[in-house]
């Protein structure tokens, strides 16, 4: 925990300031005069925003660091799901290697907070997770890493699934993962009562995948719901993609979304511009709490991104039609302050007594910032430089 | 016309090869041993691709070179349009100078021949055309603008408009423009009876923008059709846009998408992630000719946007749920080949004898360079290097 003054910086876009850290904590933000003895940093006049918060990747598998890979999988989603397992083999993948790899890529962009799905599967064990513990372990600190236990290959329809997933949550994954009970595993009850009964053996919390669109995610939904209520886990679980929640059926969806801010369910959006999604307005109308992450990317699934929240934050813009700088400014928001709510990180946010976790970006304003999403010149965590322009200080294997 | 060789390119990412280039031709695609005297450039084994096309943007109105514009503007159509003629006035907005900074702009980025609509409207009249005109003369063989007299405020609802118009096209305008006819203009027969006049008076083909969704879309598009078949204008009029051509009706759509066909009419997409649109696969099924364009950019319509036509592929392939190499490649094409033929460019493409065009990019596969889109190290028009890791050698003002 360090010490450090980022001097001339414009905290959220707001009046230049300089903000002071003491033992990894803001300890002023405004002018700071008399630290004798403490680094200081010169932000250049720049935008500082607090850590930028990726609730949804897969950290094992992104394929960083390796050959470009050619894609030419077919149209299903269980061929994507097959071809996956077929490659991560092939090309001996580590998942503790690629963590490193993109958590630390992730850091270059001012990402300090991660949560990440990691696979569990008959072919792989609980390999990914252990390697992706042992860079959570490494990183803590300087990115902190959310690990939720993954059935990417389905749970019921491949035997053997559940008893890794059991496994995973003994051996320490914070969460408990899930994925499109009807559409994947074709057993929407088996999967649930599956991973619900996991959720309450271990006392974790839950974030469960669901791609189902329209009615066959509403029938999910309703089912997750069910088995909130039951269980009594609400404010803790939230929902992936939700696409279903991005329905025509004015009537039918609304009441999905009164329920999740009822039982506390978060949405976690990537905002693909392809499918229907969720519109961030009708969520905060309903007081959802929303967080966004960039998802896998440069991977089997496909080649687009870079890992940079800002860039989704962008994209999530994009796919909302917000163009106003409010608009685009809450954009942003989804992918700090939101994702920090959703992953319950305390003390967050550019504030006296605040985590010392400083972005410094490029860009006029927030809106500007969003749009442009050029190389960070500066990123701090608890105080300390982590990232100059771009480059972290930390290499990765 | 310049000569030059580059050498160790991969031509639209094939195998390494020199390309040389002579009297600002392609003379040869291979292995070139002796060419004494003439300048060489050395491509570092890099990817080369044509030059890129934007079909569709505005060259008139970006606020580039201006502070950021921070964005209130209400949520209607009109009052985007009002606020940017209000903008425009008080920031002494100069058409000209506008047009030289996002055609060099996207010179760096590669693109070689931009379509750009010009507003032409009761307050500003024909200067925006005639300072895109000067652009346009100064930067042919540079970059080379094609130019659509525009209504931007609408034709009928401001009366004057359609003289200003008519004194665009005796000036010297490429295309004649038209806008959401019902939506905007309130009056379809009368925008439409009037625009088509003017296409036939000038003997102008046309480019029609039309936001207007769903059956409103469908109804202006075929009233479109019935002009091109009455005026035999069958090739010569692109729709900008074609929101109505994703909407949900299968049958009803395929309906427009066959007549488009059949009609010759092309298909200009910015593949908006907020919006319904056509799909491409579904327009290459019925051979539809498409191109792309970026629209306008960082301007008091929206924050977004880079001027980069490799960025926009990304953006055509993720709208369109491309995630195959050869889908993306697919989307680059629309942004390289496509606007090509849309734009009847002679002699286009990486071919002996074609024109000597050549962009260099970053990216070990086509749909690696599309999702990278990182700045161009090299860019050649007719033979000559016109920018270097993303600045032109010419120098906007």
């Amino acid at each position: 925990m360090s010490d450090l003054i980022i001097r001339n910086c414009r905290p959220n876009g707001g009046d230049t300031a300089d903000i002071l850290i003491r033992n990894g904590r803001i300890a002023h933000i405004g002018t700071v005069t008399d630290a004798p003895g403490v680094a200081e940093e010169d932000a250049g006049g720049r935008i500082a925003i607090p850590g930028l918060v990726d609730t949804h990747t897969h950290l094992d598998k992104a394929l960083l660091g390796h050959p470009w890979y050619r894609n030419d999988v077919g149209p299903n989603l269980l061929d994507k799901i097959d071809n996956e397992r077929a490659v991560k083999k092939a090309l001996k993948l580590d998942p503790y290697t690629q963590a490193m790899r993109q958590s630390l890529l992730s850091l270059s962009w001012g990402t300090t907070h991660i949560r990440s799905h990691v696979d569990v599967d008959t072919d792989g064990g609980v390999s990914a997770v252990e390697g992706v513990m042992r860079a959570k372990a490494e990183l803590a600190g300087t990115v902190d890493i959310e690990i939720v236990a993954f059935p990417q290959s389905g749970l019921m329809r491949r035997p053997g699934t559940l008893e890794l997933m059991d496994q995973a949550m003994a051996m320490g994954a914070d969460m408990v993962g899930g994925l499109d009970p009807c559409g994947i595993d074709r057993d929407p009850k088996g999967h649930l009562d599956a991973i619900f009964a996991l959720a309450e053996k271990h006392g974790k919390p839950m974030d469960i995948h669901l791609h189902e669109p329209a009615e066959l995610g509403a029938f999910s939904m309703e089912m997750i719901f069910e088995r909130i209520e039951a269980l009594g886990m609400e404010g803790r679980v939230a929902i992936s993609h939700a696409f279903c929640l991005g329905a025509n059926d004015w009537n039918r969806t609304q009441g999905l979304i009164d329920r999740c801010a009822e039982l506390g369910v978060a949405i976690l959006t990537t905002a693909p511009a392809s499918r229907d999604v969720p519109a961030i307005k009708r969520l905060d109308a309903a007081g959802v709490k929303v967080g966004a992450g960039n998802d896998g990317f440069r991977d089997t699934w496909g080649p687009y991104g870079s890992g940079d929240m800002l860039e989704r934050a962008m994209f999530v813009g994009m796919r909302n039609n917000f163009r106003r700088d409010v608009e685009v400014e809450r954009a942003l928001a989804i992918c700090t302050t939101g994702g920090a709510e959703v992953m319950a990180i305390e003390d967050y946010g550019l504030t006296e007594g605040g985590l010392g976790d400083v972005v410094v970006v490029e860009g006029a304003a927030l809106a500007d910032a969003v749009s442009r999403h050029a190389v960070r010149p500066l990123v701090v965590r608890g105080g300390k430089v982590v990232a100059r322009d771009g480059e972290t200080l930390r290499k990765a294997p």
